[in-house]
């Protein structure tokens, strides 16, 4: 701990510590070059001697869980976000923590929202020493202005599954809100007021984790069916009144762009992967829930019927465009990962090839494989790309770190990657010389679709030969990048402090860029 | 290994051996005794870079994929018997094994059946050094005859998760055989000519052996769905031409007993249980495939129609009398672990409140509780009880091991548990003095119903005190063996040489009792 910090350049280029929060570093060395050694985490050996006999695990609040739980001084408390910006449990959580007195505690959430803004008050006391996990808005302006007191670790959903599993983070507390549970702890996201589809954010903490309690607001009898979480997993289990607000849970309604700029990437995007002849019988595909994503969905429909093709599955997030193409018959499976709407929550109670997968079945980049390099092509977004294909999807052009990385990372390895981008936002170019953060290298990101024009990776030949003699406006990244700077002018670069606010870690565990503070006083 | 063997007394009085084919022995302690220590096994840590990025993982044959997962001497090969006495898999193995020349192999499979006869003649020549499982038949009688070179051990379903999952049975390489999978490995029970409904046997083996192996006569494109078995932890995929015998995997139809002695049995235990109010509304029950249990299910059904009664839910093995009862909407859930007919394998793919459970969920004694205890009344049978309600059911008076535990151990957790035996089986007494093995301790065990009358359990106050005044013929536990013994003659004990051949473990890891080689010359 009280060794000397040293500095690498990794294999990206990019200049990583020795250690963060007083842990060793493994620098990042390239895709598919750090081969793990040692054996996946064993969590204590439970005795059924020690638990209920009838089942029911059941106390009486939140608290007492937790002070059973044996909370105490510089644990891990890990939550998970299917909640989204509607939780309310991560805040109940640090209240009750701050009410105990615990400190330094780390939290290790799936990924935390505006929503969570609450618990700044408790970064600033010490309750909170730093957050392992997404920071999308508020905190994350909070740790870009340096005043967290350990250093923020940004992990994939994939890379989340992988550290919890190969015992990089040891979880002390697993606390998992559930739509419905059941009094052993059986646990799904599809029924009540909290729905949230499903839980797979939680599943490695309810495997791993010392100790496990399920919140629910939906106690149905045993059997709670299905068991997205595993009641064999769980210690204890609570009934609150309220998980969340229903409102900023789930969407009621998902829906596409209406501006004619990004319905135009998606086109383009659409009508790239129909000349690519990516769009073919039994393909698959994923593009998510934003505007600019939603809409080529709606496109591959168009194309998909028009040519009688079907998809033999999509995956998620899931949302009522997707489950209507899935009713409808072009789509013969959703994977899914997360329910962006309602109808995507109704989907997957119902309909048995509406499957729920997990970040251990879809992105475990330590497991045998996973789903993510099954996927003929993806759709991902990114705030900055640059002229060696690397992109950023954490930092924006003024440093700030307000974004998550998601399912992004893991999705890179799907067979065709695709980045319908905008080429400026607010008079910012988004195509740069050097991103400011690096997420993804550049050599898993094949295609830039952008307003001004289609480049393509050059590393992908056969992508370049199948688009020769159609009419898409390809052009190099550079042209692009010249482009976007002849109308915004040359992007200043963010300006920072030497401290280091955040990790970035890639899909192995490896360090593959960090984030600074930002000098405020600079411009 | 060179140490002395010593003998203790367990806490079940009976002597048991230091250690067992080299490994240290933990005596049995008593029920909820003894507190696991240490964590749960971690496997090694594997990474997608060294596996087929497109997920596609089959090779060309069996004999291929055991090679590639590093066959060698010594090593523990494990299989599941859901394809139970049609099973070819595991026959074409240890050919292949006998083949390579490979040696002095641990066969840790979750049963073995008569169709393993095949065997024999390499657990003669020294390919295969023991068996770890249940023996049913042939090999069971092999193993009492003192001719296997290393000693069984058994397990309940239960205790084999347990033993894998706590790092006491290391799984070098597991073959699983799945009716439906798809090239990543994704399998499952439900579709297909070697069709078994659920492949929970094999789900340890999975999570936890170093390589795995699907092997499959039914591969379908990814992904196959739903993944009982998740390809995430499958090395290599193998199509073969026939799995086993579907007449022997799987019965078209199961068939409730004729015997009136059964009948009676069956009608008596059902009406113990209407009579105590075991049988109430939301209640939850286990029966079973034998013919007497099924037959007892059939009682319950009419009682449940009578008084207007539903089960909240019902453990399987499932067949198309429990099916039935599913879909008349008798019984809530099913909670599944083998499917014992065509009817059940149909339920548990149409039907979601038809759940496949596993030997995790339900029966692993060291995880945080398990399904079993939550049931309110279990049917079970015996080969022997004694006057100490403690039971038996792997070897005969003879002496010989002819059968497996199952989850019958497991199950014993059940709120109630009553055995439907009949009071001699070929002249030969089951009430005894003293079982000839134990399997189960008495203080477990609360009813004993016969065709000459029922015994409770003197530790069960509360159902003695229910049956006062009913017209059923309770007995104590003594009076059944005088009659027994009336009729029959004391029993002849078996005659044993010093040698130990099984070691009956306990749900815990400990051994509550060891089976010795029958004494041929004597008698």
């Amino acid at each position: 701990m009280a060794k000397e910090i040293t500095w690498t350049r990794n294999a990206a280029g990019r200049m990583v510590p020795s250690a963060i929060n007083g842990k060793p570093v493994i620098p990042y060395q390239g895709v598919g070059k750090y081969a793990p050694t040692g054996h996946k985490h064993g969590p204590p050996i439970p005795s059924c001697r020690d638990y209920p006999p009838d089942g029911d695990k059941r106390v009486a609040s939140l608290k007492e869980a937790l002070v059973k739980a044996g909370l105490r001084d510089g644990m891990t408390l890990s939550t998970h976000h299917h909640f989204r910006n509607g939780d309310y449990l991560a805040n109940m959580i640090f209240d009750i923590a701050h009410e105990l007195g615990v400190k330094d505690l780390r939290w290790f959430p799936s990924a935390s929202f505006p929503c969570h803004e609450h618990l700044i008050p408790y970064l600033e006391d010490g309750t909170i020493h730093h957050i392992e996990g997404s920071m999308n808005g508020p905190l994350g302006r909070f740790a870009s202005e340096g005043k967290m007191k350990g250093t923020g670790v940004l992990r994939s959903h994939g890379g989340r599954y992988q550290a919890v599993q190969d015992g990089e983070v040891h979880i002390d507390i697993a606390v998992i809100g559930a739509a419905c549970a059941d009094p052993f702890g059986n646990a799904n996201g599809l029924y009540g007021p909290s729905a949230t589809g499903l839980l797979g954010f939680a599943l490695a903490d309810s495997q791993y984790a010392d100790k496990v309690i399920v919140v629910t607001d939906n106690m149905v009898p045993f059997p709670c069916v299905p068991w997205q979480i595993q009641g064999n997993y769980v210690d204890y289990t609570v009934e609150v009144d309220k998980l969340g607000d229903p409102e900023k849970i789930i969407s009621g309604t998902t829906r596409i762009t209406r501006s004619p700029d990004r319905l135009y990437l998606a086109e383009l995007t659409a009508r790239f992967c129909e000349v690519t002849g990516i769009i073919h019988e039994g393909f698959s595909f994923q593009t998510g829930a934003g505007g600019t994503s939603l809409a080529v969905g709606e496109y591959f429909r168009e194309i998909m019927k028009e040519k009688g093709i079907k998809a033999r599955f999509a995956r998620g997030g899931s949302n009522k465009y997707l489950v209507s193409m899935l009713e409808e018959g072009l789509v013969e499976y959703i994977l899914d990962g997360q329910t962006f709407d309602l109808e995507g929550v109704r989907s997957m109670a119902e309909n048995p090839n509406h499957v729920w997968t997990s970040p251990f079945t879809s992105y475990n980049y330590h497991g045998k494989g996973n789903f993510a390099g099954m996927v003929d092509v993806v759709i991902l977004g990114a705030t900055e790309v640059d002229v060696q294909f690397n992109a950023n999807v954490v930092t924006h052009s003024d440093g700030y770190l307000l974004h998550g990385i998601g399912g992004w990372q893991n999705c890179l390895f799907s067979k065709t990657v695709i980045l319908p981008i905008p080429l400026f936002r607010d008079r910012i170019p988004v195509v740069v010389d050097e991103v400011t953060t690096l997420c993804g290298p550049g050599e898993l990101i094949d295609v830039i679709v952008t307003e001004r024009g289609i480049a393509i990776n050059p590393r992908r030949k056969d992508l370049i030969e199948k688009v020769k003699g159609s009419d898409l406006p390809v052009k190099s990244i550079e042209q692009l990048k010249e482009e976007a700077e002849k109308i915004c002018g040359k992007p200043r670069k963010a300006a920072f402090t030497d401290k280091v606010i955040a990790a970035i870690k890639w899909v192995d565990g490896t360090v593959i860029d960090v984030v600074r503070q930002v000098r405020k006083d600079e411009g």
